[in-house]
This record gives structure tokens, sequence and C-alpha cells, in this order.
């Protein structure tokens, strides 16, 4: 702890840009690592989800992500269960260049409604392709979607919000009760944003199958000119960590999995995650920059469009590739944002490990 | 406290960008946010006061900022109670783009006297309007126009330098005695820039019903480029919130409020400031982005214009709103420049707070 | 050992621009520094090595830092072992301006299969010319071209990856037994990337009579980014030196070499190498200022061209001068680009020192 | 002291932009500030030298200083003393754009050799227009020309290098013997560039009136780049003035004045700089913006014409005002470049301060 003044003290966090992996003792070969990830009853070729945003996400490159090993989650209070067909609305506002005017029409096009049978209607889709499924929902909407969601037939329900606490208070609204919601339903659960200890024990506790850890996603710079908040990746992720040891030892054995979530704009982000104690993590940007992504080179998040207090400025990426090559390579860029799987891949190889368990305990340094 | 070299020792001090607020346990709807902040015998709506700087407050902007529902402070050594009608003025040096002919052009324009008949006549303006009545003087200039600010009429002196102290030595003038000073005044006294757990006891012990922690208000990297001289906000306040605690115990329960004033141009900012320990915020730089600023987009304060040693270089920004959505929105903007008390209301509600007073015990890290 | 949260913690770690050289008490002449570099049988007039790049060494230039007084280090797996002129193939790839254009053809130029007869022809035109020979393989090629190399001639012999263990695990080929290939083998070993004290402390066990430092080279950024992984050069140099003393504690009396590699520009950047611990340093980008360099002033690593996954982007510099300028000098221009020799001696005389070894020792400061 | 790594330890070191002044319980009138320096017998209305610099101090520029209250002091190896009219040389390099080409014009036009008959003969001029004489040598040629600068007449004598240690190792020239330098000289003696407390010791025993706390004067990055070398300004003259104290405690009561030289292009730096405890400080950059400046707006040092390395970069200003304005102003700009006194004055008085020796114990503040 150090003091700010005489009045507060704090702990210094860091973020993943101030820490490294050290290579330790021993190296591996490519083919002796194994990325494969098992959560509840499904196992994915690598531990990288694709984050339910307009911008990254359709049935069609959910169905993608999912084909290539990974899971592809879609937002389902976007554009695709407000609109039968999205894409003049998407080809629409991809095509305004200027972030103010951006920023009016899209509070205006995400007026529309959600539609219940759009919901069925995408998950179906998904399902169809003999995917894992999952779509997600804001706490705000949990109540009202979750059964539709739930009838649709998912393998993952995301609940994920800018922040998501196990207590919420609320005068107008009966707030979600997230222990008996997640009780309820018959699909597992991961519910986020998180960012501390005492909030990922409380997830936990209520029944989480998986909590993101991170605090308005790819908009962390934007949330903390707005709002003063920042959560440091590399400190909430080994905060939470700790949570996930803890509630394992006080619920006599339940695994939940800690997925970072947002930050992570390279392949070395997602390593330095791990390291940290993610299980796995749910990327953004990254794919952003795929030729197949809706956004054509743009991407937002729900903040972009908020209606009093919009946040999360929309960016603009180049395409460097396809979505495989962006996710599985082979990449020409070497700048980490091709071949997320291969990075992680040689990651682990580079300093001897071979499962991704394992590479959480690797020793890390801080930056000066 | 860490050794600078041999001789010298110091301790370490924040900036509010150095720090961040970290959501905690629990979260709450924003009609469970409270703003109210009451000081003397008056209630706002939200804690944030208008700078008394002629590039945003006019008769006009502060009888605006009153019915929005903050204080607006009107500088009664600025141009409006030099000139009669000082629109020409500030159309004419809001005109001029050059740097140092502006300054020495303002130089010029700001030897015209004060009157007192104009500070008495600005005041009644604001008065008629209906909302509170606060105006501004620096301690050379208190002794001469108090008495005729006081028989103006108004609900807030303020007493406004780079930095004041209780104790001044002069071999000129006879110093301004503040404890007989304040004594005296019929009116609740605001007092400041002070910046150390000390000079804020002073204060206090000197009357004050508030004390304005800061240094220079927005011209502080100006300020440490002249004179050497920086006060990290975020210490400051924690330094000065303890100051209050203490004096509140030798007083027998005088609450003197903090006031963050300068650095804050952003909500996310603002909540930070009381995050550290403030009771309301001053702010300058965020109102002259109003379309209505009496500055045309140019914001400077009294420091710009001095006749030996200008600091606080003059700066311009792009207009974003009307004084309504800059304070209390909506926002069509994500970089927190807009809607600064919905943006503070979201910082509150995302960490489960419900009181301005609460919310200065909230959790913070330090960036590394 | 600072937390980063509160299952993890980590040492702070730093590079060579975190820290600096203090004079002390003493200065010295120019003419009484001795920058003199032994190591097994052979003695250097400086303790710099060109880095095995086709960038900067071919044979001629290769030869050229002989003559000077220094080591260079030809890549046997680099263009002049798999094409009998690779000049055309050089004159290609350097005028592609773009980047990605560029990786891509620089990864079709180095599929061409390495030849044996050209290792041999290469090192024999090195060793005719009266210089030190000394040519680098990766590990992977190590057992395939050992023998050639070794029959071809050599002073040194060179294994440098992005990083090298003595425990390598490999479910395909059978990994390189460092200790039996260094015991078997006839001439002195250099080996690294290595990166840690308990890494040097391995290839030291296994007979290496030195370790280069680093990681990845001058891809230092791009590593990070790519891998997550980072070896700040400071911290690296500062641990392998005690795995020096350690082992030449438990070895009875071996000294093994530590040689930094990577990161170093400029010769204030050597200077500070060796005050870290460094015995010599191999360099890199300096070299391809020069006007005899093959890369026509880019500069690439074996990583930019990987297949699936290049990382070290490609980089130009302007030429500075000659090879011998940019080497001993004289300089013309005062950024440390140039005369590396001359730089290093200087810092030695302004700060007392008159070997490289006693400079070891030099008092540093971590700069703020 | 922290590690760098298992062999490396070292303290941190502090800029002068890494620390600020912090203002604490009292305030004075300018009216109020006493910045009068007296060193040996001679007294100064304020504690700033004019570095002897070509780029800045001719004879002309020299007696102004003199005329306006400080010290100036004449490069004895520069253009001044090497042409009978230097105007003509300092008007073609001057014009001279491109960076290398200054470099070598430069190495040219001072290989020219100092001539004795101009030593007497501008020192001569600057004593027959009444102010302080200072002139300034280099360690290479004190024994050289002290003779002749003795007996030319001048009130201080300086020495000054990139580095001055009291023990000097050579094996070509006999070394300058600092200690029995000084003994034999009539005039006191300011001697520098010293960086620690153990080299300002020495240099104090060997009978100094003052020692120039720095290393290589602006040329700081440059240093670093080429040497490694750094010499953070408040560290340095925070151990220096511990050493000051020390000897005063050896000598009985000698008062060795300590004077920053080197990386104070603000008044805010200047005062820093004596609250790190400085008595006064060496200027140079501010007096390159001056119109009367002989460096026309370039600003260099010996160290720009080294002839094999040079180091320290030839840079350009825009004249900003007089030399007057410069130095006593008024300023009209806000960035500290002018009215350096002025500045000094102020920020003396807003922390209550009223002389130069008590404003070395005001609080400091690192900046995080």
């Amino acid at each position: 702890m150090y003091d700010i003044g005489r009045s507060k003290r704090a702990q210094r966090a860091y973020s993943l840009d101030d820490i490294a992996i050290v290579p330790s003792r021993r190296t591996r070969g490519m083919d002796q690592v194994n990325l494969t990830w098992r959560i509840d009853a499904v196992e994915f070729d690598f531990p990288i989800i694709a984050a339910p945003m307009d911008s990254i996400m359709s049935p069609k490159t959910a169905i993608e992500v999912g084909r290539l090993g990974g899971l592809g989650v879609l937002n389902l209070e976007g554009l695709w269960t407000r609109y039968e067909d999205p894409e003049p609305v998407l080809e629409e506002i991809t095509a305004i260049t200027d972030a103010v005017e951006a920023t009016r029409r899209m509070q205006q096009v995400y007026s529309e409604p959600i539609k219940a049978e759009l919901i069925t209607e995408r998950m179906r889709e998904i399902r169809e392709a003999g995917v894992p499924v999952a779509g997600a929902l804001s706490p705000q909407n949990t109540q009202e979607f979750a059964s539709v969601v739930e009838q649709a037939g998912v393998d993952f329900f995301v609940i994920r919000g800018t922040t998501v606490s196990a207590e919420h208070v609320s005068g107008i609204a009966e707030p979600l009760n997230l222990k008996r919601f997640i009780y309820d339903l018959e699909v597992p659960v991961i519910v986020g944003g998180c960012a501390s200890y005492q909030m990922a024990l409380h997830l936990m506790r209520a029944g989480a199958a998986g909590v993101l850890v991170g605090f308005g996603g790819g908009a962390a710079r934007s949330t903390q000119r707005v709002l003063g908040i920042a959560v440091p990746m590399a400190s909430a992720l080994a905060d939470v960590a700790e949570a996930r040891r803890d509630y394992m030892d006080e619920s006599g054995g339940r695994y939940v999995h800690v997925i970072a979530d947002g930050s992570m704009g390279r392949s070395g982000d997602i390593a330095k995650a791990i390291a940290c104690g993610a299980d796995a993590v749910m990327v953004g940007s990254p794919l952003a920059r795929a030729v197949e992504a809706p956004g054509r080179g743009w991407h937002w998040g729900a903040e972009a469009w908020h209606e009093t207090l919009p946040r999360g400025q929309r960016v603009h990426f180049d395409p460097v590739g396809t979505l495989r090559e962006v996710l599985v390579g082979p990449s020409h860029v070497p700048d980490g944002t091709m071949n997320l799987v291969g990075g992680l891949r040689r990651a682990l190889a580079s300093t001897g490990y071979s499962e991704v368990k394992e590479f959480q305990r690797i020793e890390l340094v801080i930056l000066d």
C-alpha cells in the first residue's frame, strides 16, 4: 500500500503493458503444446472467445469461429436481434466517418426494439451449423429475454455488462437475482465484467461457470475519462484467480473459469493474461481486423451508443487477413495481430510449458 | 519518503491521471444515486462550481449554471467589472490567434480599472434571476472591494488566488487579515488555492466555509515551468481531507468543505477528485467547450495577462454542445467532456454508492 | 518483489534505457583505457561482435569487422549459404518497401534449402583473409550442419536462437543434447539467447565458452507483442553475471563470457551493458547503418520471415558512414551511432576505469 | 537501493522534471524576496551565471549580463580567442542548417589555435566595462593558458569540462594537479562538472570556491546516448549539497558554492535546482533565445565539435526577446523562458521564503 496523501492509501495496479513473461529454464517443441480448453461439457481447441459485439460477431462469423475451434458469442441485443436484415444498417453506419455523427446515428438505429423471435432464429442458425452456441445479454435485459434464449437452445448463456455485481440495488426495477436466475437456468452461465476479488467471489457463489474480468471491454481508456474507473487487467486477473482458488476451497472443488475480457489486442496480451491467471480470454479488436468482420473495419461496443452518456469511441482498423488467419494463421505481419493461437502456442513452447493451466504459474516481471 | 539524494527526501505525489477508481462489490441503479450538495444554507443539485474566469462566466452563463442546479461564480476583477459592455472586448481578444499578440493585448485590456458600481450591477443581475449569487476577488483586491460585494448581496464570497495562505508577509501593503476579514463578513467565504495539509488547516481556522485545493487552476503545467511549483491534485486532496477531519475534531464539529480547483477536464476527473476526498469541484475548461461560453472557445485565467510574468497559456477548445449538455447531458461524445453530472452519477452507480460523501471512501488504485 | 495482485508477485526489471552510469571519483586519459577482450585463445581489440544477420554480415563485411579488431559472425542459414550468389536476392528484397509484401517475399526466398558446400566455401573465404572465423546456426539446424562447420574450420561456433535452453522437450525430433554436442566439438561454442540466471547456469554447465543474453535480438518490441515475452536487458545481464560467478565457483574457476545480444543501438547502450556485467556485446542495428551493409539500410532477423508467425519487423536506417567509421570512428553525428569503440573508451575514461572487466563494477542509477 | 538483478543494485535518481516544489504554509510579497548572491568578494543581484558557450557569450553579451546583475563567463577556448574577428565565422556556421554539415564545419573552424593575446584582449574588454570578469578553460588547456588568464585580470577562473575529477590519470601529459593549481592561483576557482558526493568533496578539498554540478551541460540526452552516462540533476544536487555541509564541517567553516550546470531551460527549473540545494545556477539555452545571442538562435557546446566523438547536438531556438527580457523581464510568454529572475522571485514569494539560502529547505515532492 502506498500513501496517496494523509487520508488515502492505495495499491499499485498493473495493466498487461506493464508486465512481461520471462523465459525461465526449459524450452519445448510447438508440437508438445496443448491449448485445449474445456469448460462445462464442451471442449475447445484453444481458449479464445469472440466477444459479443456487432462489429465482429454475426451468425456467420460466430459459426466460423466455432469451426476454427473457438467460441463465438452473439450479442442478443444488437442489430441481429433488432433487425430482420441488419446488413443495410451495418452498411450505413460503417460508412459514416465523422465520430459525432456516427454516435448520433448509432443512438438512433439501436433504439429499434429487440425481437424475441429474432433471438430464436439467430441461435437456431448457429446451432444448425454444428458448433457450440452462445448468446449474450446485458443484466438489464436478462430477465426479459432469458427464457427465449434458453428455449432457443444454447450451450452457454453470457451475461455481460460494463460492471456486474451479485448485489445490485435499484428503486425502479426488481433487480436480477443472479443466484436464483443461474440456479433455475439449465445452461452454464458466464457473467461479468467483474474487477475485484470480492465481486468475483460473489459471482462464483451465485453459480457462474465462468466470470469475465474487465470493465468496459475495449473502451477502457474512454471509461476512465468518463467515469474515472479503470481496471488494470494484470492486477484484476491476479486478484480474481485468487478468488477462484478460495472459492474452490469453500465450495469443495467447484472450478470457476476466469476469462479476461478486454485490453487484448495482440497475441502477446493473450499470453500475458493467461500468465496472470486467466483460463481463457474474450477478444474483440483483433477480430475486427478480419476481412469478414461485420463492422467493415469499424469496431464498437454497446457503450458507444448509450443515449445520454456514450463511451467507448468507435475505432477503425485496417483489415489484415481472413478470420482464419487472424485466429490460427499463418500470419504475414510481425505485430501479434494475426495467428493469435500460434502466438500463444509459441509463448508456451518458448518457456517450456505444455498446458494452459500450468502456464498460469510462469514467472512475470514488472517493466519499469 | 524517498531519497532524492543525500540531503533531501520527498514524498511521492499523485495527479488524478495517476490514479483510478476500482469497482468493488455492489452496483446501484442511476435512480438510487443522490448528488445533492449542501454548503451553508444553500443546496445544489450537484457538487459542481463554475470557476470565476472570464472565458466561461458572464452574468448570463452564471445564471444558467444556477438554473441547471450548480453554482456559477463571477470573476469580480475581470472584464465584466472593468467595462460597462465587455462584449466588444471579448470579441476582439478572442479573435487574436497569435499567442504572443494575445498575451500583449490582454495585458492592455485588463489594465482598465475595476469599477465598484459594475460589481454591484453584475451581482444584482444574477440575484434577480433567482439563483445563488457568488463573486470572486483575488487576495490583493479583497480589502478594497469586499464591502461593495457584501452590500451588493451575495450568497458566497470567493477569494481565489494562485496560492492563498492565512499568513502573508508583505512590506508594501497591509496584508489581508483573513481571520478578522471572514469574522467580520456576513456571508460564507470560500478561499484558496491551498495545496497542503498545513495551509488548509490555517484557512479552516481562519473561518473559511470552503477551501479551494489547487494551484494556478488549469495553468498547472505552465506554473510548473515558470515557478517549479506543482500540486498533484490527488495527493493534495487526500492531504486536505485529513485537515478537514482534524479541524472538525479541534473545532468541535465545524465541517469545512474541500473543493478541488483545477486539473479536471473530464467527468472521470471529477469522480476521482471526490474519491480523493473532495466535497465538490470547481471546473473551468469543460465549460469553455459550451457554445454559450463568453471566451468563444478560448480559455484563460488571470495569470495569462500578468504584466511581467504571464503564465497559464490561453488554450482553445472546439465547442461540443450547450452549457446544459456539458453539465447535465445528454452527451454525444464518448470522452467525458459532456454530461459531467451524468458521468459522476454513473461512477457512483457502478461502484454501488448513493451519496457523494460516502463515495469519498471508495477504493483507489495507483496506475503503474 | 511486488504484488501484481493477490495471486501473483513479480520483480521489477530494467532495460538499458531505465538505467545510467554515474561518474564517481576519478577520471582517466583515453590513452589509459584498454578495451582488449580475450575469449578462449583469441584476443580482440574491442569487445564487440557483429551479429549473424544477413542484413549486416556477408563474408566481406565479416572480414572487415575482423580487420578492424572485432569479431564478425556469419549467419550459416541465411542467404549466403542458400544461394551461390545472394547479391541479386538481396538487391530484390531490399528494393521492396511495403512491409507485408517484403515479409511474403522473404518467406519465399528463405525457403531455398541450405547447402553444405556453401557453408564450407563461405568459412574458407573468411579464414583466408586471416581474421578470426565464426559461423552461427540455430538450435534446429545445429545437428545437421555442425560437422560441416567444424570441418570448414572455425574459431567460434555460435548457436543462436530466440531462446535456447539446455533442456529442450520435443516429440518430433531428437532434441540437441547441448552438453554432449559441446563436449564433442573441437571449437569453443557461444550459445544463446538466454534470459535468466537459471538458463544461463544450465548453458554454462553444458560447456559454453560464452552465453548470449537476450531474446529475439533487435526484435524485442515485436516479441513482446507477439509472445508477451520480454527480457529487460539490464536486469537479465545482472542476473546472468551472477550465474557466471556462481558457475566459476562450482566449476573450480572456469570463466564463461557473458555477451549482451540485442537492444544496443548506440555506444551508450554498449557501455551500460558492460556496466551491468557483460564481457562483450553482440550488435546488429548500428552496423546496418554502415554504407557497406548488405541490407542496403534494411535490417532484419530470422524471425522476420518465419512462415507462420513472423516477428521482428524489418526496419530501415539511413546510412551514416563506413563500417570503419561506425566501429572505430571518427564520428560526425552526436547520437552514439558512430564510433562505438570511441564511445565505450570515453565512458571508461570519464569514470576512471582502465579495463572492461573492472568497468563491470561501476555504479549505476535507475532513472525515475 | 533497488535490485537491477542478482549482481547489481542501484539507487533511483531524479531529474528536475521528476520533482516539484510544494507551497507550504506562508506566502510573501515579491518585495520581501531578496535574491542577492555573494561568492568570494563579489555580490550579484541574482544567482544566475551565463555559461561559457560561444552561442551565448561574447564579450558584449557577457558585459550585458554583468550590467543586469549576473555573471557572464566567456569561453576562453572558443571562437573569440581563436579568431581576431569571429563574427564572420559565427555568421557562416550559423547559416548551415544541415546537422552533419554543421558538425563537420565546426570541427574545422575550431581547429584554429587558441591565441594567448586574444585571451588578454577579451578579458580586458569586459573588465573595462566595469563588470565582474570571468573566463573558462577546459582542464586540458588550463595549464597552458592559466597564467595568461590570471595576468589578464579576472574575478573568477572557471575550469569546466564534461567531467572534472580531482584525480585524473594520464599517461601522455602530466595531469593538472588541481590542488596545487588552485593554491597557486590568486583568483577564486569555480570547477566542474562534477556529479557525485565523492567527486564534489575532492574538488572542495582541492580548494574550489564553487563546484559546477552536471555532466555535459545541455547535451545531457546526447551524453547518455554516446557514453551511457547520465547525471539526473535533482539527485546530483542533493548529493553535492551534502558534500558542502560535510566539507564545511571538516574544513572548520569554509563554504563552497554549489552551482547547478545544465538541464535548466526554464525559470521553474532554476527554482527547483535551488530547492535541491544549489546556491546558484549556470544556464545556457534560455540565453540562446535572446535576440543578442551570438549563436543567432543556434546553441552548441564544446562537445558538438569534438573531432572523433561529437556529442551535444546543436539545437535551434526561436528568439523570444532581449537578453534583459530573458533575464529580468518583463515576459510576454507563459512558458518560463523569459524573466528568469522574476520566475525565481515569485517561486520564493509563493512559498513564503525571503532568501535563496533558506529556499534550499523548501519541501519537494516526487511526481509519479
